[in-house]
């Protein structure tokens, strides 16, 4: 593995200084949800490997499909390629992805079914991701020195949001109802998730990961006082435990549509940086967090189908906005099957002119 | 229809007076899609009546459905039983309701679909209705004076994303595009559902409505310039055309999951109050949106499902931040149909006990 840190502790990865809190422009860029459908030999892979969790957990798939965006794009990260939902596999709770109906997993709805879910050992259970991200490490120190490793996790909210539901959903009923009508059991849950998930993030970075991002999608359904309790909290929770045993990792948390939230978020989570999505006005984004925290967003991914003149204008809105503070370009959701290649090699050219 | 205004031209329902700027306390109460599903006596009728589309075009079942939760509940608003998509079917667009899957529409995604729409004469063809609003009045006005009746339409945006998308969805990614790629074939189509609900909620007016929503469902999808473009401006105009002939009605503007927008939907539309969503801060709102404009909301739906004592916490949370400004008490989002009844007579106690 490549020596990141030079001798004066700072780190030189683009990505890395802007968590670092340093302004670096043209800003680093990479997109959620990068390595994905819109790209033909993501395809080809994906074929290959038949089903999702049969892809997430063959490293040798799941490292090729991370890599392929970099080799494309030349991004500033590569996130891993894996699924916020490999957290409860590996707790033990049945998974599989039905062809577009998205994740089904079993339902666990009681003490009883909670109580059958393994919060420890998760990190050896899920070693065959752990040796993706160390064979992703390898492919980047070798072809892409300045590109950052990301590794990432399920918030513990939007995680146990579908292992209640046992899908997606809307507005996961089934999850905030017990959250209103049974507290006790829901933070058992929550509070095996954080230490599984804590375990699982530590993991990602003794194989190689250089910075780890949260992401929390379903968020943005909560109330203020319910966002502090399962979101802010838990998060926090979360963030005390990696810092016990990763003191200087960086950490990015996506509270999507967290609203006039974020704000409260970026002060009490403990993160070097917050995700905006897409509706995030990212002038008050910058209003609202501090100046040495550093922001990532927020490109509408429809805008990057459209392309064109609507793609240059509203990626210029966005690095005007971010312009004179720590910043990392990204959407603002990930991206869209549907997305033309050219326009994400467009959007690069845009980002980089500054 | 009985006189509501006295001689000093000043409202007495307690719901027109906070609409006309006065704090009222203990606040107004009502609930978005308070006439429903959690109702055994709505049930009841929804059976008789089939299909969704023949309850809401048949005045003396979709006046009957109205009044009952006042009946129930002594609400201080009643609110037209209809559904925001019957402007397009109005407007000539062939909508049915699948049971399980929502509404389902021809979608409109080129210029032939749009043309073959007619934006005017939405008002006769929608007589129905306006039997419906003049049924609800005479009820009202004999059965419960102090309840005022609130009618309603979507607003442009929303209502064109269900048009294009053809039926529900998380993220109406037809519409967005549209937005995106073909701005002009996309701002036509908001232009007549602007001018067909301006027809539409005049007549809802002329009919015996006293106040008057709009439901902005989707509004929270966009980034901020889309959001001005698409949501703001078009409501904007649609405030416009209707102050020219309603130049007293009071408006309602729901922007949902606006986040920080809301405080440039509020300053720019011309409504006499917004309504918070679910995930929206009130403390953040109060101090957000001017003193004298009122604010509406935003009780979680699943706090009244789990009812008891985090029903009573949530609740008084609200009324808390609101006290000391024009407030109507409501839900966050309609109501679930799990709800208990009885819940909602407990929310009413607390409310009323302010």
């Amino acid at each position: 593995m490549a020596s990141e840190t030079p001798r004066d502790g700072r780190p030189t990865k683009p990505l890395l200084r802007v968590l670092d809190g340093e302004q670096v422009w043209p800003p680093p860029l990479w997109l959620m949800r990068q390595a994905g459908r819109y790209l033909p030999e993501y395809r080809e892979v994906r074929a290959r490997a038949g089903d999702f969790v049969t892809l997430c957990t063959t490293p040798e798939m799941a490292a090729e499909v991370t890599l392929q965006p970099i080799r494309r794009y030349g991004f500033d990260a590569s996130i891993l390629f894996s699924d916020i939902l490999m957290v409860p596999w590996a707790m033990g709770q049945p998974l599989r992805f039905a062809e577009g109906e998205g994740p089904l997993l079993e339902p666990v709805r009681d003490a009883a079914a909670i109580g059958a879910l393994r919060a420890t050992g998760v990190a050896e259970r899920a070693a065959s991701i752990m040796e993706t991200v160390r064979r992703v490490r390898a492919g980047l120190d070798a072809e892409a020195p300045r590109t950052a490793l990301i590794g990432f996790a399920g918030s513990p909210f939007t995680v146990a949001c579908y292992m209640v539901e046992g899908r997606g959903s809307k507005d996961f009923a089934a999850p905030r109802a017990m959250a209103h009508a049974d507290p006790a059991l829901f933070g058992r849950l929550i509070r095996m998730l954080t230490e599984a998930t804590a375990d699982y993030l530590v993991a990602q970075a003794e194989a190689g990961a250089e910075a780890l991002m949260l992401f929390d999608s379903w968020a943005g359904l909560l109330p203020p006082a319910q966002f502090r309790r399962w979101v802010i909290e838990p998060s926090a929770s979360l963030v005390r435990l990696l810092r016990k045993r990763l003191p200087t990792m960086p950490l990015i948390g996506f509270p999507r549509l967290a609203g006039p939230m974020l704000a409260e978020y970026a002060q009490r989570v403990g993160v070097q940086a917050v995700g905006m999505d897409t509706a995030m006005d990212p002038r008050w984004a910058a209003a609202a967090v501090a100046d040495d925290m550093a922001l990532q967003g927020n490109l509408d991914p429809q805008a990057l189908i459209a392309g064109g003149p609507a793609l240059e204008v509203e990626a210029r809105a966005i690095l005007g906005a971010m312009r004179g503070r720590p910043f990392i370009f990204n959407l603002g959701h990930g991206i869209e099957k549907t997305t033309p290649p050219e326009h994400v090699s467009a959007l690069v050219r845009v980002v980089r002119s500054g």
